[in-house]
């Protein structure tokens, strides 16, 4: 294992320009990046790219997101290694390409018997738990739903959460993504049954967490099923919306309860003053579904992007990430570097990956990987998405779906709605042989 | 068409009876009889030969239907035409066996574009209307999707509710069962949009209906969605079952809801002053689904009988059935004459068919049809149902699945527990040939 991590210094370059910056705090924040520092990662599910307040939202509510990017660093250009929930999991804790994970599509009943994240390959948590964290998952899990694949045997000290991809989230019982009508509520290794709505008790099993645990450091994923459908919130979230057209009024519920979830994470390292000693990283596992249910389409926004959940368009790929990390990143900060969910396994955990970059440079203000390719490859059967492939590097993505290709400058057309191959056939032929490059290496 | 429905005169053999018994309130009642009366069906989903307190529930709280149960008669031996939605309704409106309406499993969303309930079967509603009726259907279609299968153009005259098979009840966005991911809400021949818990709603309309309407004679259609899942319902309908486990709490919460809106008709009735020209029928189109949601498996109950929704299993197909006809049923009797959802067209809309039977005799306390024999044939590849054969006879079943053929002696074993085709070869080989006979003649 290379050295790394999130208790190593950052690049120098970056964290001299840091120190300039802000003086003698900055000093400060030096020293305690050199501790050993807490990680917690927020997955938000469906989270589209133009649904936080931070991201230019005009109908949800999001102070606490928002509060986060104002504290921390936003990502303009995160992306998933795949449009849809396994694979970008998948991606997320190996720093993988889902193509080498053995997870590239939606996990469904068809999986239940054996079948999820390769075991060849460690996860997240495995490298935390080497580097002496403790490790634990508290949400959704969606990488294997038999025995030997179940996060107690991926690294993860304590589970409490869902094993499958969608809940009732008033009876938490399976409505699809691996055992359809039938309860994946486990904690630890063993089925669990509670009664409320899921995603009020899992705030409340993070904020225990943070509460009860005595071991530092630790590494807590809470993988937040928010705002994923069914569309569901209580009257206590939906009130504030009151006046909206009612679905409208339960997603913006839905995102509130998730934003307030972040708060009160928050609110718990604050008072266990862990604050200052944690990262916190927001992300979301793709965009927003627009395709899956046609009447809840116009609720969730994927911001100026086209497309969404289960196509390579931005839309689908590309979604909010907000990091807030004690003496590395600059309140405020935007990048425009690309990254993806593969970087952060490099980047939090110390261990490098052939898919993924240390994005610490990136996070303390520099633009390492600036030029770096990022590259897809996804088909989904059931959602009929034909097999698609795409590759950006720079302002340049080519996108090719069932077999028709086309060109985006994405500086110039952000909404990828003119095709420029025929202008640009240098740039389109120089693509398209880094994507069979790439596509010749995958299994 | 011959002659008949409910304005003709019951047979004189059971009214002479009846006459006996109720003396000179029943003379009074044999003139109302002779007017056209309105005629109320409401139809239960998915709800379970045991799941009403007149037929032996302890966990459910039904005081209406046992009201209705009290003040009419309760059939015992009453059963579907199919163990699943659209062929038990197509069964029930066209008064044939599913086979011979084009509707014999479940319609899902392969047959969206086209398909449903044969354009060649009239149905009740038409026999209604063409004989004075204002014809409504208040609820759940689920026999086609297409413009030309909608119940607007099958013989009603106002329709209010959904198209597809299931919706959740607070979106009302279809969950499968045709069109999955959209509203399938109609009023008329238009998409509707509505706010609030659907079967409140519905409760709601048929009581508008019932205050508002000026036409009478009326046949009114309620298909009520209840109980079949999602498992939801409001605060206000759970209210009374805290304390039970939640699960129980939510499903006994949605069998009170069912049981209020039949009070609630009745009451609008009442109201009305045509209690007693209005014939109110009560069914269910299936047993409960044991099968399809796991977790829910325990919730539903079809009383001492073996199987569910999906099975021909007397689980699946026999249900509870409760008939207010005045002047003709007697308060509290109880019949376990056999009869099925076909024969009601004859019976209520003066339609002789092909697979039913009137039953204007059995309802004023005859047994006319006592020793008929109900066929069935039944499978479902999704739910992995093979094919199924079922014949029912006096005392006797001959259940044939995926090949396999066993005989139950239903008066010593109800719950089809113990095969006894070994010890009683004659009957099994009798019933065998009858439905070898029924099978020939399907198309």
């Amino acid at each position: 294992m290379p050295a790394g991590g999130p208790d190593s210094r950052v690049p120098i370059s970056a964290m001299t320009r840091r120190q300039l910056a802000a003086g003698v705090a900055g000093a400060g924040a030096l020293r305690a990046a050199r501790r050993k520092p807490n990680v917690i990662l927020i997955l938000a599910d469906d989270l589209g790219f133009g649904d936080l307040g931070c991201y230019g939202s005009k109908t949800n509510r999001t102070p606490h997101l928002d509060r986060l990017a104002a504290d921390g660093l936003r990502f303009t250009n995160h992306y998933s290694p795949s449009p849809v929930c396994s694979p970008a999991r998948a991606g997320l804790l190996t720093g993988l390409a889902p193509d080498h994970t053995g997870v590239t599509g939606v996990l469904r009943e068809e999986h239940d018997a054996a079948g999820g994240l390769s075991l060849q390959s460690p996860t997240m948590a495995d490298h935390f738990r080497r580097r002496g964290y403790r490790t634990a998952l508290i949400g959704k899990w969606h990488l294997g739903m038999s025995e030997p694949f179940r996060p107690m045997r991926r690294g993860f000290d304590s589970f409490w959460g869902f094993l499958n991809g969608v809940i009732d989230y008033n009876t938490h019982v399976s409505t699809g993504g691996g055992w359809r009508g039938r309860r994946t509520t486990f904690e630890g290794a063993e089925p669990a049954v509670w009664a409320g709505y899921f995603p009020d008790l899992l705030a409340g099993q993070a904020v225990r967490f943070i509460e009860s645990n005595r071991a530092e450091p630790y590494f807590l994923y809470v993988a937040h099923p928010l705002p994923h459908l069914p569309l569901q919130a209580p009257e206590k979230w939906i009130e504030p919306f009151r006046g909206m057209q009612p679905d409208r009024a339960v997603y913006a519920a839905m995102v509130a309860c998730l934003d307030a979830a972040v708060g009160a994470i928050r609110e718990a390292l604050e008072r266990r003053g862990q604050w200052d000693r944690t990262i916190l990283l927001f992300a979301s596992d793709n965009g927003w579904a627009k395709q899956v249910t046609p009447a809840f389409a116009p609720l969730g926004s994927n911001g100026p992007l086209r497309g969404g959940k289960y196509e390579l368009y931005e839309g689908g790929i590309r979604a909010p990430c907000l990091l807030r990390w004690p003496g590395v990143t600059r309140p405020g900060d935007v990048t425009a570097s690309p990254s993806w969910l593969c970087d952060w396994v490099p980047t939090l955990a110390g261990h490098a990956t052939a898919d993924g970059i240390d994005l610490r440079d990136v996070a303390a203000g520099g633009s390492r990987g600036r030029n770096r390719a990022l590259f897809w490859r996804f088909e989904d059967k059931l959602v009929k998405t034909p097999l698609s492939y795409a590759v950006r590097q720079g302002k340049w993505k080519l996108l090719i779906v069932g077999g028709q290709r086309r060109l985006f400058d994405l500086e110039a057309d952000e909404s990828e709605s003119a095709d420029v191959a025929a202008a640009n056939p240098d740039i389109a032929a120089r693509l398209e042989r880094r994507l069979r490059a790439w596509v010749e290496r995958l299994p």
